[in-house]
């Protein structure tokens, strides 16, 4: 099945490159962003490693947001901004913007178990700001582990929660992460419930920690 | 298998009679608090009827809050500290108090899928500051249905997040929690979390709205 690409900003961190060996995976063509070009082509290449048949290429960001129609954006909190304000006039309107960005309290020094309140409401709003009209930012994978992505032989079961404002843009994240096998779209609502979906982060670290295990969640009752 | 009595102050609403009826079906000796006795009175024949074989009676707010090594607290949160203030002379050191308060924006004329920002950072951290020295409060149930719970012909199979300060506390409210079959309490931290508990009612809420059910949470990948 062919896909449309998908650009990964922040490939280069833990789940965005989690995230990139899955969709390659997938079949989704993947175009890997890093500010430095040369770190994008050589995340590229351990995609490449991992998964052989993946068509896979690393840019800088200005040029890997102008490559894709759905952009994610997987940078910690404290660039998220100065990212967004990087590739703000690459994105095209139509473009939707998948934010997985929390806003941990790590970003000032505090603990992963924390988050930092956000004067839009959540990291999510906050880029929704940032970017120009007509790009709709879906938030979502806050409760997806980083190590389960990059895992390829760990089979999920559980749900991926999504919010977002725009009902198509939801949609393509949504049909998006179908392409995860065992991971489950849940719509949780409008962009505004990231501010609860955010905070899902640092209870999951919590819950990691005092159990030794990686958790994740999943929505009792959904049909 | 006998076991301590419980109090629970809001047992007139749904959640707590819910809990109640849950709680009398397991065996434990139930207090219903109510600011108007012969309204707890009534309550507590409600759940005779459904549970013919409960221990339960019902007594005003004061009378119910000191009858009870464990007190749960299941009142709108427009009303908590006004309950709590008019309890507080009555709850004895050592008393663990189970706020399952949500500061749903619905206090205000809000959406029920929206929280209030509460000072000290959460109901329940609100009802830490308002008890007597030497109670403990522990924080729970955000995520489980009153309907489910007053159902008893509903098989739980989802998990009841729990968090607060006290060990010993939070262990006996899990003990507590245990006797309810399928429900399985799940330690989410200390009672800061309860921040980010309390809006997973808020979530849920929106989930049930958007895909018509009644939703709970499972951890997954809790050993």
């Amino acid at each position: 099945m062919s896909a449309s690409p998908v650009t990964i900003v922040g490939a280069t961190g833990d789940l965005g490159f989690g995230l990139a060996l899955r969709l390659a995976t997938a079949g989704v063509p993947i175009v890997i962003g890093s500010r430095d070009a040369a770190r994008a082509a050589e995340a590229a290449s351990r995609v490449r490693e991992a998964v052989p048949a993946a068509d896979v290429r690393g840019l800088a960001n200005p040029e890997a947001a102008a490559a894709a129609d759905v952009v994610v954006l997987s940078v910690p909190f404290a660039s998220q901004a100065a990212t967004l304000r990087s590739i703000r006039e690459s994105l095209k309107p139509g473009t939707v913007l998948l934010d997985v960005t929390v806003p941990l309290a790590t970003a000032v020094g505090g603990r992963p178990t924390r988050t930092l309140g956000v004067p839009q409401g959540s990291a999510a709003q906050q880029a929704q700001e940032l970017v120009p009209a007509g790009v709709a930012v879906v938030s979502g994978l806050h409760t997806v582990a980083a190590k389960h992505l990059a895992d390829l032989d760990h089979a999920f079961d559980e749900d991926a929660l999504v919010c977002g404002d725009d009902r198509d843009a939801k949609e393509r994240i949504t049909e998006l992460l179908h392409r995860i096998p065992g991971l489950r779209p849940v719509d949780a609502g409008r962009l505004e419930s990231a501010r609860i979906l955010e905070q899902l982060t640092a209870l999951t670290i919590g819950i990691n920690v005092r159990h030794k295990t990686t958790a994740g969640i999943r929505i009792v009752g959904l049909p």
